[in-house]
């Protein structure tokens, strides 16, 4: 397991990350430059296992909220989560123990990290999604009647503050954590979701930053071996190239605040030339959420469907993907606590507007080593 | 002097308001029907004239936010602005002594009675309008460096609450607040202004709520006794009425959250049948803001444009104006409040997007008897 996040567990973190982001989550590559400098300043980041943490200990979950495309063009003040925490500080008039992350895949992965650092706090080694997901209830932490994404703060580049002690229900925390966010500029930090460490250790996926950081290593041991990368994601996590290829189609649309799309990939040539190739359709909304191979659904969200350059195993974003480019398109089987019957009304494919029922991947469950 | 607000002041003071709002500030009616029930469920409404507050007194100011039209159609739950204060109560930790009043003009002026009177606290005789206008920036509170529209806290009709405890500058304290307006479904209670009574007093526009039930007072007692209402309205505010007409023409558009227009009323004619009749153009946006007398300006913002039927005197809203009514348009000099250079900048013709400079109607300062 990880104990503590170095600079050089910085490279494997982000490449995991934007792995484990399946196309969004956002590029976890300016939040790593972030880090790199605060841990140039201030030592490695703690990482602490989920099952030590206190029973009664205060956990606040942060995370970047808004548009990915937004956050490129504005750039991060870079304290934006630690004054939402200290916002959550004042209004539940005690202090927070332990940072935990939101969301581990994508750019999400970091923020929690710098965040404890700039508190002295660790940053527990689990998550709320297992992956990226684009809205707030979306989460682990609340498939269960007991955690509420309210009360929460929002603090934004400037010095605009905001604390929602209480919404309707989740649905109303989401929209009007993005409103506000819109007000904001597009991005902004939240810190919210109170648990104890009891209900924390409930509710979280374990053991995911360290999944992260073991993609990532793996990658990088691929690449100076020069073995087959791909092939190395898919064993890490317990998934399968579905196809290698060149990217024949892309087409987009921006609607209802998502970068909705559908991408097609080519297979090479089969040996047996007299045979069409294999044809892959896969539909996104921000992250990948189904992929069709030769027009038969292959893997549904919430499992997970990464793209990666085919050379490199380098995760490739939505909104980077073009045509012409080789990747792999990697199937995996999503973590259990995305699988339940209540997870999958919030994050199964008919949560998302399509007709297909969700199709566990088979295979292993994601696990570290 | 009103000292407080009984069952029979409801009615001057919703005509009165109504006046004041010239063409905004939302119908009164709808609040004057909460406002009855609460007194006769607890009694009169103190009121509490502004120079007997104490220096150290804390004051908050309270009002709705949203569209007047969307307030017509989703009906207040009626404990909005008390939740509001109650959650500023919690994140200022100390109790509030005294309820201000945004603005006097239109249905803002009931809301700090009821919540008044829902808390046990008196109301203040006063407010940061002296009419209505569309904004948060738009109040004498905040025409100078000391006092500013944050912290504020904001609760809808069902259970969302959220407290801002910190803007940039009050334009985006506006710009925040709207935002959240529009995800609470377009009208949400608003408490925020801190002052303390010596701010409160340094700033406001005294008196306001007296002059509203004074001109709802003569009003009636106009129509009672036969005499000219717009006549009797006109000499309270220390105005004239521009022309008696005939509403020839209204073009509406709606953009920017704003319903702006222009009105045309043509006057009756005149003995001399040679000459053309007098034309009043009226340009609003929300509120009434120029008046055009045969393409002269005659009345500019921030002095009051007030548009009353001709025979009842009854203030018309800018969205219930329509083709052929019979209406009297007054214009009224603003509280001097209201005529700085620095208010100028905010509510001058200027700040609205006129190429007019502010032209001061002649004429004694509104006042009460």
């Amino acid at each position: 397991m990880l104990k503590q996040v170095t600079l050089d567990g910085i490279e494997p973190l982000a490449i995991g990350a934007g792995i484990l982001g399946t196309g969004g989550g956002g590029d976890p590559y300016m939040d790593s430059l972030q880090l790199r400098s605060e841990i140039q300043a201030r030592g490695p980041q703690m990482v602490v296992d989920p099952q030590v943490l206190a029973d009664d200990a205060t956990i606040v979950i942060v995370g970047y909220i808004g548009a990915p495309t937004a956050s490129i063009e504005k750039i991060q003040e870079g304290t934006e989560l630690m004054r939402s925490v200290r916002l959550m500080e004042k209004h539940l008039n005690k202090s927070v123990d332990a940072i935990g992350i939101a969301e581990i895949g994508g750019g999400n992965s970091m923020g929690p990290l710098i965040t404890g650092l700039q508190m002295g706090l660790p940053t527990v080694d689990a998550d709320g999604m297992g992956r990226a997901f684009p809205e707030l209830p979306m989460t682990t932490f609340l498939f269960n009647d007991e955690i509420h994404a309210a009360p929460f703060a929002m603090a934004d580049a400037g010095e605009n503050a905001i604390v929602v002690p209480q919404t309707v229900n989740d649905e109303w925390a989401e929209r009007i954590a993005r409103t506000i966010t819109v007000s904001m500029g597009a991005t902004a930090g939240l810190a919210g979701f109170v648990m104890t460490g009891a209900q924390f250790r409930q509710y979280c996926i374990p053991h995911t930053l360290t999944l992260a950081w073991q993609i990532g290593q793996h990658v990088l041991e691929a690449r100076r071996q020069g073995a087959d990368v791909p092939d190395a994601i898919a064993s890490t996590l317990h998934g399968r190239v579905l196809l290698r290829g060149k990217i024949s189609d892309i087409k987009r649309r921006t609607t209802e605040g998502f970068a909705k799309g559908t991408i097609t990939i080519d297979g090479y040539d089969r040996a047996d030339s007299n045979t069409e190739v294999d044809r892959l359709h896969i539909e996104f909304q921000n992250e990948f959420l189904i992929a069709y191979l030769n027009g038969e659904a292959q893997v549904t969200v919430p499992d997970l469907i990464c793209i990666v350059t085919e050379e490199e195993g380098e995760p490739v974003a939505t909104e980077l993907l073009r045509y012409g480019m080789r990747v792999a398109v990697l199937g995996v089987p999503a973590p259990p606590q995305l699988k339940t019957e209540r997870a999958l009304s919030v994050v199964g494919p008919q949560a998302f507007g399509y007709r297909e029922k969700f199709a566990p991947l088979p295979g292993g469950v994601i696990g570290v080593e």
